[in-house]
């Protein structure tokens, strides 16, 4: 085993990680910039180093710093969590350039998926079902209504160097292909600079659903079912849920077994997550993120495995704790993702928390950098605390989220609680009848205002 | 279902119950004494109503301000926690005459498992196995003698009206028991005004092995399991687990299917504890506690149910939730008990919380009704907070529980958090070698000191 994990990364992950570094039994070493240094993950870990200014991309951005530190307290292995560079395939060729073990899939993984179209042919290849899309990107206007032509509309074109819903735009006929062809292509090449596009059909009213899968690495691999992440605002999830209230046993058994497969015969190690469209029984894949999830803890509740944990056992080489037949569903859970954001604009809600109290008792778990008299800076992203609940069903979930939103106090800056609160009010979440559409049109009649 | 529920407690307990209130719907109503207006189950109950001074006698266990309190606020059924007024028959039996429903067994009930001699007789009849003993009263030292060879040595001979260890005489061998059976007579001649002893096999090594129990009053009754609770002090429990390190599966079954058939038979409504030594195999009966325990948590977390919902849920008549198929253990599961004391001495240590952080993250769930600023008044249990974890085995909750008190933050009264960070040291805390008398030996070697 390790004997000292660098923690690459801030904020709750940051401390879901130095969490399972204690349970272990491995000390861990947390980087910060300067707006970081009065930071819980800071406060928690057993050794500390600051790695730059309060810019992300001169500190948890900066693969020097962050090697720098590795040499500088003697860690040899690093967790990324997620987001800055979980996901970056030239950190993980230094890190393992540097013999540091990086606690993620390999560089080629990575890289592999990284590229949306290669991460499509790939998937096409290891039999994930995918939207019918362009083979590769699609230059000319006239090849575009082609395209819209043979699918049938609506099509949605994509940015292939793409990603957050830049670049991205839907053509319903082909009288508005021109328009949207051209307007997808200048934003992209804005965004990313490269203006290459491909063009996909569009689902109408589709699920967000995902399968968390794990490899070994070895030629093991094993899913955990699906979370159903439908509810998006500006394609960022804010509720999450496993298992998915659409998802049958058996579509879940066919879904995730095409999955594991897949990740087992890639050879596919640690932690992965299969995103997927889901409409009228059908799986659309959309990408595979190769690194731990924000979500992940409605996975853990479900199941009752530490992800993370399985994540380090598996990167020092370990085999996975579980097979396939351990995996049985207990229960019903809920993640609410709490941003410090001032509604009903969203606007993010920097300050000093001027009194924190975290909800308590049965089915509740709360993952939070937060304490009285912190002060989130206002350089990174706002999500601040993840709420997660555990019921037998799903009823009991959301009547214990509910109870549990009202015990959480967060004094001192403007949060997402309310939004939670009001959703609760609503029949469709009560049901679970909503799709990836819902949180954007709901928000627009105003229940927040 | 309850039009309102009036809890007739205070602390932890009482939150415990308005969470489940809350979750189901049902408006709660506190009753508090003058020492508690600002106290944690004030501020999150629906309703709030005081009941007399801070001396409990006058408030907590004031059978006619509760019953008042009732009929101001209109609450239709108490709940009455643990501890106070929970199995004071007398207090079930006005409830009642007064049209309100009692959330626990019927008077009756408690009134037999109230009395330890009607209860062991009791236990007997249902075949719950008891320690064997001498029918009744034992006058000459040759009964005395025949006794020690019937059970074999060691025996205890006890005084009939005695209690707390006076008159009692441990003979380990028919050499020892002149001396044994003529001191204990004397002294229960000296202490209680009467000689009359009896003879019970004495348990050397014995652990505290409770299995929790749930009837619905109507001939249906199940067993969830036990819980290890032998890590005592001064016969307070401090540690408590489930499952017990050392009882089997074909075990488990078999006591737990004697005490369901027990309860169904008696016709036995709600959640009880049927408590017993175990040593070498065996099971000897102590008692039964007619009312929720205050380690509950552990087996509402290896079995994912709500014992204080389906408490409420069988008072108001309906069936219970699940089946004796339907409970699969999952995990295991600890508490500890964090009092308001000064260790070594244990002493309480009452006074203002200056500062409270509540561990969080995965497997973790805190039952407390602490705040930054609450006063802990001197007047009640030194009780302040249940820390209790789940892990998928008994390792990985004893490493979460070390982590989780690493993080636990009460500051400005000292607590008995120190106690569970020693004994975490231990190594026969972590092979589960432990019985009754282990945390009491141990104190005396100093390691608080």
């Amino acid at each position: 085993m390790f004997d000292k994990i660098l923690i690459a990364n801030r904020g709750e992950i940051a401390l879901r990680v130095i969490r399972a570094c204690r349970e272990m039994g491995i000390p861990s070493v947390a980087v910060h910039s300067t707006a970081d240094s009065d930071a819980m993950h800071v406060r928690m870990a057993d050794e500390t180093i600051c790695i730059g200014p309060a810019s992300g991309a001169e500190s948890y951005l900066s693969i020097p710093a962050i090697i720098s530190a590795c040499e500088v307290t003697g860690a040899t292995a690093i967790h990324p969590g997620y987001g800055f560079l979980s996901e970056n395939q030239r950190f993980v060729q230094i890190v393992e350039d540097h013999d540091i073990t990086f606690i993620g899939p390999s560089a080629e993984h990575i890289s592999m998926m990284g590229d949306k179209i290669t991460a499509k042919e790939t998937a096409k290849e290891l039999g994930i079902p995918c939207v019918p899309g362009s083979a590769g990107g699609v230059a000319t206007l006239e090849e575009a209504k082609q395209i819209g032509a043979d699918f049938g509309y609506p099509v949605i074109i994509k940015a292939t160097a793409g990603g957050g819903g830049r670049g991205m735009k839907v053509a319903t006929s082909e009288a508005e292909m021109e328009r949207a062809f051209l307007t997808a292509r200048s934003e992209a090449k804005a965004a990313f600079g490269n203006d290459e596009v491909y063009i996909e059909k569009y689902l109408q009213k589709p699920r967000h659903i995902e399968i968390q899968v794990f490899g070994d690495g070895q030629g093991g691999g094993v899913h955990l079912g699906e979370r159903d992440c439908s509810l998006q605002r500006r394609h960022q999830k804010v509720f999450e849920e496993a298992p998915g209230p659409s998802i049958t046993a058996s579509e879940r058994a066919r879904i995730g077994k095409i999955c594991a497969d897949a990740i087992a015969q890639m050879g596919y190690r640690g932690a992965g997550t299969v995103e997927f469209l889901y409409e009228d029984g059908e799986f659309y894949f959309i990408e595979m993120n190769t690194r731990l999830q924000v979500e992940h803890p409605v996975t853990e509740a479900i199941f009752g495995v530490d992800l993370v944990r399985e994540q380090i056992r598996v990167a020092a080489g370990e085999k996975l704790s579980f097979t396939q037949d351990d995996l049985k569903i207990n229960g019903h859970a809920i993640e609410v993702r709490i941003n410090a954001e001032k509604l009903p604009e969203f606007r993010p809600s920097p300050g000093t928390i001027s009194h924190f109290h975290a909800p308590g008792g049965l089915g509740v778990r709360m993952d939070s950098a937060l304490y009285d008299g912190y002060r989130i800076p206002p350089y990174y992203d706002s999500l601040i605390a993840k709420l997660i609940v555990h019921g037998r069903d799903r009823p009991e979930a959301l009547a214990r989220l509910n109870r549990a939103l009202g015990e959480l106090i967060v004094d001192g800056v403007d949060t997402t609680v309310p939004l939670f609160h009001a959703l609760l009010q609503e029949k469709d979440i009560h049901t679970g009848e909503y799709n990836i559409h819902w949180l954007e049109k709901w928000l627009e009649s105003g229940p927040l205002s």
